[in-house]
């Protein structure tokens, strides 16, 4: 079982959304070998780091994260690749992705109704948009613009990763959020994808079961198939 | 695919070991819909509610947690019933168990040279000591001995849970962490099993990447084989 770990080191210093002070992590030592072992405190934001949105994070009544279904965050998955995109992530991009992956994979032969099948329904599908580990926030990050949500919605996928530190830019309303969310569609953010290839996978990325949590950081992993 | 999900819920109030004011859990909120996002900040214990152990815990030179074999927070697992144990978990009780488990679902036929079978090496071994979820510490939980460690370690099992929020009692030289630690095998504590019928699943609990990490809070999960 060969596992690939997509997920950002937590530190003191790490990249935040907008270097907000409120979400920057603190390691704080409380024990140590000395005194009978070596023990910390972890003061971390619940959007810090790699980590799962509950619905309650942008929806008033939306479910709170130990309310979430743990089965949202584990199961099928398919990994693509738009780190040579610009400025964001349309419903035109998916489509490209879908007709040139059909091209490569079956030779011209995949006929238009055969498209659709690429991303699968309960597909957890993980957006790349960089190609190198984040260093440092940077406001010009590639977004998943709402007609890109609306789209992965259609297609009743379970659950949407990037690897950027939000999945929306700019969005005053938060709509590419409030897509997934009202469809039942939990997002995980800051994923550590660069060095992993397109393709279909095993995702793992269970978050804490915190009462009355709208985030919290996860562990995130994929299986190869 | 059906996951049971075997962590505690993690609150303010929450039972943490020995009731230490530094393990206790704070949730803070950071944000709110009305200025933009529902947002909180967690501080958390490295080792409050459901957590993984990383070997620099107890071993001056032991593995953080960035630095721990991903794979041994994943893969299959035996849960072993030891609720009715009155002190402690010892070698003999494993014995007792294997040829209970052995005349119950081989109709006497098994041979002493299969009872070893029963635990398999690599297995990613849960000890449920409680039929009840944990409420409130209890300082006379139910541990598992040096020699039970040993035991284990000797089976190359891959990794040792359980669900009191410790694996030890009154050890001041720590030899049951010590013992797994030493033979590459890391420790999950806090584990929610009442529910849970001993048999076999599949586990995942993986731990956040902290650098420098002695431990790290988990979502715990058993798949239904």
């Amino acid at each position: 079982m060969k596992i690939y770990d997509i997920s950002m080191e937590i530190r003191e210093g790490m990249p935040v959304y907008k270097d907000k002070e409120e979400k920057k992590f603190k390691f704080v030592v409380t024990g140590t070998l000395e005194n009978g072992a070596n023990e910390s405190k972890l003061e971390i934001g619940s959007h810090t780091g790699t980590h799962a949105d509950a619905y309650f994070h942008m929806l008033e009544k939306g479910k709170k994260m130990e309310e979430m279904d743990i089965n949202k965050f584990i199961g099928e998955c398919i990994v693509l690749d738009f780190s040579n995109n610009k400025d964001k992530i349309t419903v035109k991009d998916f489509n490209n992705t879908i007709s040139n992956k059909a091209k490569n994979n079956e030779k011209n032969t995949m006929k238009n109704k055969k498209k659709d099948k690429i991303i699968k329904k309960n597909d957890i599908v993980l957006l790349k948009t960089m190609a190198k580990p984040l260093k440092e926030f940077d406001k010009n990050y590639i977004y998943l613009d709402m007609g890109g949500a609306e789209f992965l919605a259609r297609k009743k996928v379970k659950c949407v990763g990037i690897d950027n530190l939000s999945i929306e830019r700019n969005q005053p309303e938060h709509e590419t959020h409030k897509t997934l969310f009202n469809k039942d569609i939990p997002i995980i953010e800051g994923l550590e994808l660069s060095k992993i290839k397109p393709g279909r996978y095993f995702f793992v990325g269970l978050p804490l079961k915190v009462k009355g949590g709208d985030g919290s950081p996860i562990r995130a992993v994929l299986v190869e198939k």
